[in-house]
């Protein structure tokens, strides 16, 4: 399993009315997490369009529980479970940073496409690479 | 059951980098079609805070068959099927305005609460507008 | 000058934890209002990109008096003075629909460029689309 | 002159279809960057909230020289030259985080209002902290 945790702060900007997160927000935050984790293993999302694939969601969950408050600093816990072929799932887990108590959970699927959005399967680089993290 | 269409058109501040509405915004627009739709029948969200109770989700789901893209005249055709007891659920569909291709789908459920966050049952006169419209 | 008037609701995703709109969010209602003034006059942006064209912002500018609040239906009141030369100036103000209480005003300017953003002239085309509405 | 650097990185979800960030977005970096610097000096803005005092923003201005880009590493410099007395003034630059190419720059000025949004002084405990750190 791969397993990355990002760090952020919660900013007025993502704050409503009922003086918690706006619920598409965590989606935004889902997208940092990923993109980080990625990164952290060499691969970086903007290098995946340059070599000519995307990966576009085509599913995504997400369960509140506890929102988010202004200034909070939180933890978006990520982690991909199985090694990809046609798609890849993240999971996530958001608690405040320093407890477990678990404010937002979810997941989002990704396929491979080319740039003409063209299912392929999960170009081979990107495939050792996370081999190498995942039984 | 209860439905609506609300009609919206695609801004440059919600398409990203491939030239589809990025995906967190769908649920943005899931909010203002079910906005619309309780307006429809006598129910402004404004006024359902005002009287004392909230409607915060606990559930977002959405699935992505074709990015909708700039300039594009949309229809979010919304609906609940079932009287809402503690809950309600909201059902989302995408297409294009001019047609019957489905660009996204998905659902929310959201739970009623009181001003300081505790589950109360659905407010009797929702249950009585919503019970004119939904078997 | 050529004047156009879009109408809008303001909806939870925009309204902060004071209860008004966020401030970043009135640069959105001014980008929808000015591609609704251009598209009434023939002129879908959209188009002026595939032409080979773009316009991108070089400076914003709001003053805030005083803040849109949620299910509030407003309207953005824009407008063009002069004709363009190598930029062309947008200015907004934001009323609610049915006062002329000023909420919000501002303006933006854009350049000309082409497609890899070198400053070009206002294309002729739309220089004559222009003309006929703005002396 | 009270001054801060606040460093983030861009993600897929503020870059548009020109490849570059939405011109509104960089307002969001701006309030990130001010919150920041104030929390530095132990000014931390819910509680300035909790006290009883509002910073709502009267005026924003945003100059775009140069869009940033999906996956830059970008910092915000945020500076207070004068001392605040009804209002107060930040100041911004952005950069790449390593170079000093100017990406976008601007300003906010602020109202000092209580609760209500009725205009009052800077409160004493806050033109103490600045005082500190402006001449």
């Amino acid at each position: 399993m791969l397993e990355f945790q990002y760090q952020m702060k919660v900013f007025y900007k993502d704050v409503d009315q009922m003086g918690i997160v706006y619920y598409s927000r965590y989606l935004e935050y889902f997208e940092a997490a990923r993109t980080e984790m990625l990164s952290s293993i060499g691969l970086d999302y903007d290098k995946v369009e340059e070599k000519g694939a995307m990966l576009p969601v085509i599913e995504a969950h997400v369960e509140y529980k506890k929102g988010a408050v202004f200034g909070q600093n939180i933890t978006i816990h990520t982690s991909i479970i199985s090694r990809p072929k046609v798609r890849m799932k993240f999971n996530y887990k958001i608690t405040p940073t320093d407890s477990d108590d678990v404010l937002v959970s979810g997941y989002t699927t990704h396929a491979f496409t080319n740039v003409d959005g063209k299912p392929i399967k999960a170009p081979l680089y990107i495939r050792n690479l996370l081999k190498n993290h995942i039984d």
